[in-house]
């Protein structure tokens, strides 16, 4: 392949075939967060100080976005940026501190603070992402998946001014000053449409949407305060044409809003069962997911017992992709996850076809109802 | 009603009666941590240090006990302890240290820690919490909860040495030896059965089983590992005759292993709705919850919205507690848990009532499904 047929069309890949509920000759696989810590090429180049620098530097992003398709031949890249650099560059005053997390002195309390988020261009603001992209579009031979925070998820961090368990600054501003909380949700959503739509423009194959802890929220929260953004967001970026993958942890009562909202696959975290959300969901939406990131500190023995677990509870999905159920963790050893990829790249659709095969009618009513 | 008759039945209390699937003249309402921080008659007695020298002077833990009763006219007292009290007093050597929480200096780490949990007997170990409750029921004019950790809520502050987020050290020890993880959590198992056993001796009248955390386990998880013990529990217990509520958060995908555990009621945290637990758990099960705590930091305008939106949601379980989803949060104000328990008291059922008059056929149809 040449890479000017690269940067056209990945359609034909076992990734885009299985966001898109069609053909897969190999069961695809990437790992949230698996560009990063685990890897000593990527701690090698990284240096110290904040994420945001790095993010900013495009030849070292792009570099650091190969390094684990490098590694592990996974089926497709992601982007290495974080969720709050749009948040970031657009002045609202908020930096990572390494090992604790987003952290800003002036959290958003009140409308002013909106004003703090008023500018945004994606082009003018992360036209570093962008260039990445464009690095990376000349150079990757896999899909590139390109991403932005959840609204929930990223107003957590402005208004929790920290990393937090419960959220209760935030759910207290929903409860108490929802058109507030309204305000803040919408303009994040405006910023990460223009921000997702410019990454698109840039060539990325696929995007996640990561609302990490919007399973902070109840359905019926979700529906009045989420739903419209997140409707928003997949509907502004439908024209692309490109699988939308929506993403959270314990979510399993949200996963059927995911998909009223448009989202075309949901990344599972490893409390659902693959096999429930597929009975949920129906046959319209793949799915992602969703091995414990804690199964892969353990032998490789374990771990790909574990995947092929997963792999037959995924068998009856419409479209699958093989993923954790959350980030790598950065203690994980990665010629194991070397071992991994190289599993479900030799068995796993065998064990999946197996699967579908040796279901009595009766499993199979049950896996497909 | 003079005492003896007291602590001889509380059969036809509203609470007793909403677990057991009976009839039910007012919502009965209960708070979890209802006696704790947020009372400034709470703070006056409690002094300093660790909450288990508390627990352990009767009087003291006793009083603190009712102090909830009488601010608030809750249906239910719960007893003042811990979910480590037992662990802690047959001398693993763990602590509660103020603002962290439970920490070991010694986490459990392999098969010789077992030794530090081989001596437990409930009348002589925690003869104090034993104590306590002989002096609740003859001062109380409610039914007293008696409660204990779940196996592994209790398991991962032993291996975690301290409170955890991803309760990694837990589930690695789960994933590489799960012989030795189910040693501590069948060792668990007997002391909470004896626990309880020696509880319900003592004449509470329900039982919470506390597995707070386990909703970090897949079902899959917590049928291997948890449903032996749960099972083990609620069997052992059942000759008492009296409800068994079993609680956790983030256990949406777990509840019916609760019920199928031998649950006679199941605390709900604010995720799940309770109209998708009625429907997914039958007719035979109580529910209980499931306001969310930060909504009680809000005004008791909101407060009292929110949780007739929980009673209109509750209107088809067939048994109903109204609580929170998780603990009283330490900041909030308890004038407004006042009111919020008079608005059940005085419109609780009514709403209830009229929540199901108003479904249509239809409605009352997919409710009750």
């Amino acid at each position: 392949m040449d890479s000017t047929s690269q940067m056209a069309d990945f359609s034909e890949s076992n990734f885009i075939q299985a966001l898109s509920l069609g053909k897969t000759e190999k069961t695809p696989v990437w790992f949230m967060r698996q560009a990063g810590r685990s890897l000593p090429e990527y701690r090698a180049i990284r240096g110290v100080g904040s994420i945001l620098d790095a993010v900013a530097n495009p030849s070292l992003a792009a570099e650091i976005t190969m390094q684990p398709v490098k590694r592990y031949g996974v089926d497709a890249a992601i982007l290495y940026s974080d969720i709050i650099v749009p948040v970031h560059a657009c002045g609202f005053g908020i930096d990572i501190i390494p090992g604790t997390g987003p952290t800003t002195d002036r959290p958003f309390e009140g409308e002013s603070d909106l004003k703090r988020l008023a500018n945004f261009d994606a082009k003018t603001d992360t036209g570093y992402v962008l260039s990445t992209i464009e690095i990376l579009k000349k150079e990757l031979e896999v899909p590139l998946i390109g991403f932005a925070g959840g609204p929930f998820t990223v107003a957590s961090y402005l208004i929790e001014g920290k990393p937090s368990r419960n959220f209760i600054k935030t759910k207290q501003m929903m409860y108490t000053q929802p058109k507030l909380f309204e305000s803040l949700l919408w303009r994040l959503t405006e910023i990460t449409v223009d921000f997702l739509s410019a990454q698109a423009q840039s060539g990325v194959n696929a995007i996640q949407l990561f609302d990490s802890w919007v399973g902070a929220l109840s359905p019926r929260e979700y529906r009045r305060f989420i739903t419209p953004c997140a409707s928003e967001i997949f509907s502004s970026l439908s024209k692309f044409n490109i699988p939308m993958i929506s993403f959270g942890t314990n979510t399993s009562e949200l996963l059927g809003l995911f998909v009223e909202a448009g989202a075309s696959a949901v990344g599972l975290d490893s409390n659902t069962e693959i096999t429930t959300a597929t009975k949920r969901l129906g046959d319209k939406v793949a799915i992602q997911g969703n091995l414990d990131p804690v199964v892969c500190l353990t032998s490789v023995d374990n771990i790909i017992s574990q995947a092929r677990q997963v792999l037959m509870d995924s068998a009856f999905a419409p479209g699958y992709v093989f993923n954790l159920g959350h980030g790598v963790l950065p203690e994980t050893d990665p010629t194991k996850l070397v071992e991994l990829v190289d599993f479900l790249h030799q068995n796993g659709e065998e064990i999946r076809k197996n699967e579908r095969a040796s279901a009595t009618l009766a499993n199979r009513e049950e896996h497909i109802k």
